[in-house]
């Protein structure tokens, strides 16, 4: 009987504000990073997960996955649904811990990193990528991983259950389908704000040609740019290629209505983000005003109590599942189930730090197991720090490739963890002209406006 | 010119888990706690502020605190509302920080620690207790400390003009009726869910002797106990005297209904907390359900975007406003304002640390210059560790007594900090049967449910 006997938590950071990557209307300068952690057990076999943040934090968020530690140190390895749900109960249960949420911030994240982790040591010993070691489990097994609190008004646990039913019989077709041909993706490389318009232009026409059939462009810096961009990128990429464009939180719900009618003509495909992510009202409303502009959200989104709002009043027409912002796996099962009964179409959020490698997974569980359906659904790509991964992702012709190495995907090269390790490692030496994470905050550090250069790269949280 | 010149937090718990006081039914042992505060300046004053907490991550709490030092230090002293408005906006609108949040959970937090601690320098240099520093501004200062973004849908600055405006004239007179009369309160130290049936009679009993013509219960363990100690309370205090109850979150939305609709016969007064704080449109259901019992909530609301659908959505009937859950004083003007346009009475969450000396400040305020009533407002009372605080709230006949000396009034004593500083002080040094402090955990302290002993005491959080 294996049991965990260490937590190592680690405060990683990329300095991605030096180049400007990722930057948007509301994140001008993001250090993408990870509060991450490994399960040590007395065997060879390690669990490894993250909480994503974009750099000021990772130490308190490093902090809050510290204080989860009790509950883990001595655990036995839990290795099915039934050890893996009572992990997740007893994590998000914590009453003490609760009090700072509840369920949300800095402590729901701190659950999330340690369930993942978990489920990646689960899985590496099953010997199956987690998708499919999900996607094997019985429709009893996986209910039993959710946590059906404030959702019985708009799911219970019998209606999940015939869900997961009724995707059984196809479940052996799909899997041949997902490893045959990988699972749909967009990119969000091209519609960085900082770009110029022959980049924009360039990377567009790019994207086409590498087999994407959407991107994305950030938006809601200033309506006359937006609207040349949005028009530049609609003839790069013709009427036959999807554009959904991003706010990031920049608006007002008066303000995201107004703006999106102006870029109409250009029939942008979803507006995501268009206001703070607890605006389930406010969402409500722009959608109503919108359609048939989709709405979507979920990055930010902080636990299922708010996606259960947003799909049940029918505030969203995309749901975009983050893997490292809700409380791990379990809870995007519950969402999952949630958005499957809604008939919404789950398109993850990725970018960041291993977003990408590991809500491939949860979208490919979704396929096989749960809507049973890719239609309308997509992976967000962001070509950026998977270098840095043991077991990378990997996009190809437009679509992500289906991982088959046991786990979560989401661990760091050892090379890595040290380079990049917060202050100490040889990334975080000062050199001239980069010292400023070590000295008192710029104004440019915390500032919401849109980056006004014409630096960037492809990198990005979307 | 004054300047802040170093920041000093400080982890302080009170093991009040030992006795059990405050437990309810999602808050088995808290051990109420504060990541404390100071900001120390070049001359003689201090502003002292605090988050509470429960225990467990008390520790990742002034972690958050300390995240938020290099915005203050070397910091100008702020001294008025463009200061402190200013203030507020870079701590709010620090964009990694950010990322944590947005504006919920440990970070936001955090930033009500200091932006309170602020106040309290402020009001402190002044010469004035808080409320009526605050009182004393123009509506047009007033507003200035109020970021009124993802508000304009239910709120523009122009409408809380009016509000303030329309107040103005009756602020002196109000001024004078409140420190001739105090601040009606309410008690809820016969309410908590471990009492024996004639403890709790009697200290109803004794509640109405002492002024009180409002009491509070917990309910949410057993539906045959609640019906039972109900009914008890109703005959202990006759049909004169309001009895509020609080489930602390238990409930999904079907199981309030009917809950509330078994204690209807007894003519409670609001339930508060029925279920989630994330769940507005939850609350939304059960309000319509239970009319004309009031919907109360606010405690682990989060910030103004949920306060805001709350109250637009018609969602509560009563707002419990909480000083050290949102961002500070800033954001609870926002919050007041958004109270008085919707016609909804606040009426703050207190008890913990130093909540009844914080929230007193807000409620006066509420009524001197937002509201200007005090009809169907009252105040929580929980009598319990006000002996820490250097000028205690304290309730007389069933109403706070104005508090005059200046500042915020949530300043520990030297030697109370030096006493529960956790893990160091003397009240943690380890004794028999009291050591789980400093052990793993036990199965008891992450257990949601109900506690069942007989013993308690009156202190609490409620």
């Amino acid at each position: 009987m294996a049991r965990i006997v260490d937590v190592d938590v680690m405060d990683i950071r990329f300095p991605t504000s030096r180049e400007l990557d990722g930057s948007d209307a509301m994140n001008p300068d993001p250090d993408y990073s990870a509060a991450y952690v490994v399960l040590r057990t007395d065997t060879d076999a390690e669990g490894h997960g993250l909480a994503f943040t974009i750099g000021r934090g990772n130490d308190v968020q490093a902090a809050a996955i510290r204080a989860l530690a009790p509950h883990v140190v001595g655990r036995q390895v839990p290795r099915d649904a039934a050890a893996l749900g009572a992990l997740s109960r007893e994590l998000v249960g914590d009453s003490q811990l609760r009090w700072l949420g509840p369920e949300k911030g800095v402590v729901h994240m701190a659950v999330g990193a340690v369930v993942n982790a978990a489920w990646d040591l689960a899985a590496k010993l099953a010997g199956r990528p987690l998708w499919m070691f999900l996607a094997e489990m019985r429709p009893e097994e996986l209910v039993g991983l959710v946590d059906f609190r404030y959702l019985s008004d708009a799911l219970t646990r019998d209606e999940a259950l015939a869900i997961l039913r009724a995707a059984e019989p196809g479940r052996a077709e799909r899997t041949k389908l997902l490893l045959d041909k990988g699972y749909p993706a967009y990119t969000t490389s091209p519609g960085w704000l900082g770009y110029s318009d022959a980049k924009l232009t360039h990377l567009a026409r790019s994207a086409v040609a590498d087999g994407f059939d959407m991107i994305k462009l950030k938006v809601g810096g200033d309506l006359g740019d937006d609207v040349r961009r949005m028009r530049l990128a609609r003839e790069a990429v013709g009427d036959g290629v999807r554009i959904a464009v991003d706010a990031n939180q920049r608006w007002d719900v008066a303000d995201a209505v107004s703006w999106m009618s102006a870029l109409a003509e250009f029939d942008p495909y979803w507006i995501e983000e268009p206001t703070s992510p607890d605006d389930v009202l406010g969402h409500l409303a722009i959608a109503r005003a919108l359609r048939p502009i989709r709405v979507a959200t979920g990055e930010h989104v902080h636990n299922r109590v708010m996606f259960k709002q947003l799909l049940a009043s029918g505030a969203i027409d995309v749901l975009q599942l983050d893997a490292a912002r809700v409380g791990g796996v379990n809870e995007n099962i519950a969402i999952l189930l949630l958005a499957a009964k809604f008939g919404v179409p789950v398109c993850p959020h990725a970018g960041g730090v291993g977003l990408c490698e590991l809500v491939q997974h949860l979208a490919m569980f979704d396929f096989v197991a749960v809507s049973g359906t890719w239609e309308n659904r997509v992976i967000e790509w962001v070509d950026h720090l998977h270098e840095h991964f043991t077991d990378p992702a990997t996009v190809r012709n437009g679509r992500y490739t289906t991982p088959t190495t046991p786990g979560f995907s989401a661990q760091l090269r050892p090379s890595s963890l040290h380079h990049f390790t917060y202050p100490s490692g040889p990334a975080w030496a000062p050199t001239p002209g980069h010292s400023r994470a070590y000295g008192p905050l710029s104004e440019a550090q915390h500032v919401h406006k849109p980056a006004n250069g014409e630096e960037g790269d492809e990198g990005g949280t979307a």
